[in-house]
């Protein structure tokens, strides 16, 4: 069966059900009119009861406008809402919790912020997704600012974790250190940024960036960047190297693709460090096929693909992230996700041909939830 | 127990589930990356394949912000959460949807009717409930314009639906025909105004609307009345009387109170014409005890309440409405809405005690279902 005929015959990923066995007249005389006042009152009087006496304790907005979708680009709402649903259904069978698709018909970031806002009451948490950079910096950080719950973009710091976690466990298993190492990411979008920023974390130095533009330094005017690459052309390139990703990857020991596939070839391979490590995330084409990568003597490769060694997958994080999250009440900050990352690198012993545990094992979950909720502001 | 217990032992009164028994990799892999990627393409070449691969055929946005909550008044959105959780209740149970609560932190019309048309891509219909009048005359009147799925407004239109019903049952009881009665309506809100409408359509001619100030009639400057309560202005009063709800009720033929409670005395019922009809809906104390009014001469008496008999009950005419609508992908018209009293009035051989059906009765839900089916434009 094909996607779209599975799609079909089930008309939605996820439906809602009763909470309630045995619904007669009296439990919905308590349930809706005239029993509810009560509780309406009491929700009114205080915000927080919403959490004790409606499912907002467990509840996920996952909030996108189509202008990233996948591999896909600039899709639209109605392209992203199959997406989300799918969302959806792994947060519910991951993390537990109830998530809801909400595809916004408007690609105005000060609007995407508004209408978020305002839909707090309903929801416990928030998930961004698939929303293009560098707008969803903006309004991950303006949502991040004026919610009372929980706000993660998952293309941005899932990605991020997931990506961290993976690079230590390479490491470990390569037994190079952080801080000697050069890394050269390729993409410096929604998980480009965030990955620098957990490395340089996580004891990285040499760093260096590149974008359609070339390797960026600390040479290229201001005017030519926005805030987010302004910020990160101050704290990598520690060398201030100018040039292409061939001339960035002179005698690197790890490269993260996270833009577009295909771009790296034997030339560039052999220019790397001996044995270097190598994370082709574009997808679905990858940076350099797998096989040939580990030919040209990459000693770890990891893809996007599920059906390569070594994938880099999402899956791993976000239902562990946000659930411990939501069960706080607490924003999420930089300490819950170094602690997301070191649960992940800890919850398996790595090999070359798997670096990171398996996405599809409850007990990875578990792990990274209660990492989460142990480092939550309100612990 | 009472309700504040069941409310916070339940959680939540609904819940998300997948819809797929056997979830493994490979089954993910067609309902998340890479294989829904096919669908999501479909769906941002047409947003009508929405409706083919995922659930929003069937899904419900139950829109408020708290503005005039059951009897409590403006109690904000997270005092309506729970009442619109047990909407959603309503719906899946009675009308087999899925419902989601969109509780809106701003009471701004014009930023509510933006919001819901940019939520647009994740619902195949829109309810909107407790939204205050006269806001919400101009919020329905507007997302109707512009969206392209059914937006109900419960208080409304479901009320004067079940209300009119109701009417039309009671005067086969009592012999009288709708174009020789006076009706007198107390309240001229969300539902006083729909019911006025919606009586007229079905040929009452000499009806009266009261509201705090008086009777409505042709000698109150324009400039006084907000546009709905000028158009009424026009089309009822045939005599223009002037003076309070007591010389208004001066040989009337049916009371329908939809304003507060315990306005109406023994006088004021005997000034009314013979065994009138006495609707005393306001919740939770109703305009007039229904045993006092009875012993006043009251030939038919029904409230809003459970307690008494002949409740006036939404729920006999939102769920089959909103299923038919959705199915149909149609606007809800007066037709359809025409079509749903019909239906409703004619599902029961009507008794003084039962003028109605019964709620909780599936085959009524179907019926109502079916005749606004029928009714859609797509028809």
């Amino acid at each position: 069966m094909d996607a779209k005929e599975l799609h079909k015959i089930l008309k939605g990923k996820i439906r809602t059900i009763s909470n309630v066995d045995n619904l007669n007249e009296e439990s919905l005389s308590l349930l809706y009119t005239p029993g509810v006042a009560d509780v309406a009152e009491e929700c009114s009087k205080d915000p927080e009861n919403t959490f004790l006496y409606t499912r907002r304790w467990n509840t996920v907005g996952i909030v996108s406008d189509g202008s990233a979708v996948l591999g896909l680009g600039n899709i639209g709402p109605y392209g992203a809402l199959p997406v989300m649903e799918g969302k959806a259904l792994l947060f519910n069978l991951f993390g537990q919790l109830d998530a809801f698709p909400i595809c916004l018909n408007t690609q105005d970031p000060e609007e995407i912020v508004s209408i978020v806002k305002n839909l707090e009451p309903s929801f416990g948490g928030i998930n961004l997704e698939d929303i293009s950079a560098p707008r969803c910096f903006r309004i991950l950080e303006e949502l991040n600012k004026t919610m009372n719950i929980p706000v993660f973009h998952d293309d941005q710091q899932g990605t991020a974790v997931v990506v961290t976690a993976g690079l230590l466990n390479a490491l470990k298993l390569t037994g190079k250190e952080a801080k000697n190492i050069k890394v050269v990411i390729n993409g410096i979008g929604a998980a480009g940024y965030n990955i620098a920023k957990f490395l340089i974390d996580f004891g990285v130095i040499n760093l260096i960036l590149v974008d359609k533009n070339g390797v960026l330094n600390k040479n290229v005017p201001e005017s030519c960047l926005h805030e987010y690459h302004k910020e990160l052309a101050q704290i990598t390139n520690p060398e201030n190297i100018i040039g292409n990703l061939t001339d960035a990857l002179f005698g690197a020991d790890v490269f993260i693709g996270v833009s577009k596939g295909n771009i790296l070839n034997e030339e560039m391979v052999k220019k790397m460090n001996k044995n270097p490590i190598i994370f082709a995330l574009a997808n679905p084409l990858p940076e350099i096929d797998p096989i040939l990568a580990k030919s040209f003597g990459a000693s770890i490769v990891a893809t996007g693909r599920s059906d390569y060694p070594n994938q880099i997958n999402n899956l791993i994080a976000f239902p562990g992230i946000m659930k411990g999250a939501i069960e706080k009440k607490s924003k999420i900050t930089k300490k819950m996700l170094h602690s997301a990352i070191l649960a992940i690198s800890n919850s398996c012993i790595p090999t070359p041909t798997r670096i990171l545990p398996e996405a599809y094992d409850k007990r990875l979950h578990l792990n990274v939830y209660e990492a989460v909720k142990n480092a939550s502001e309100s612990n």
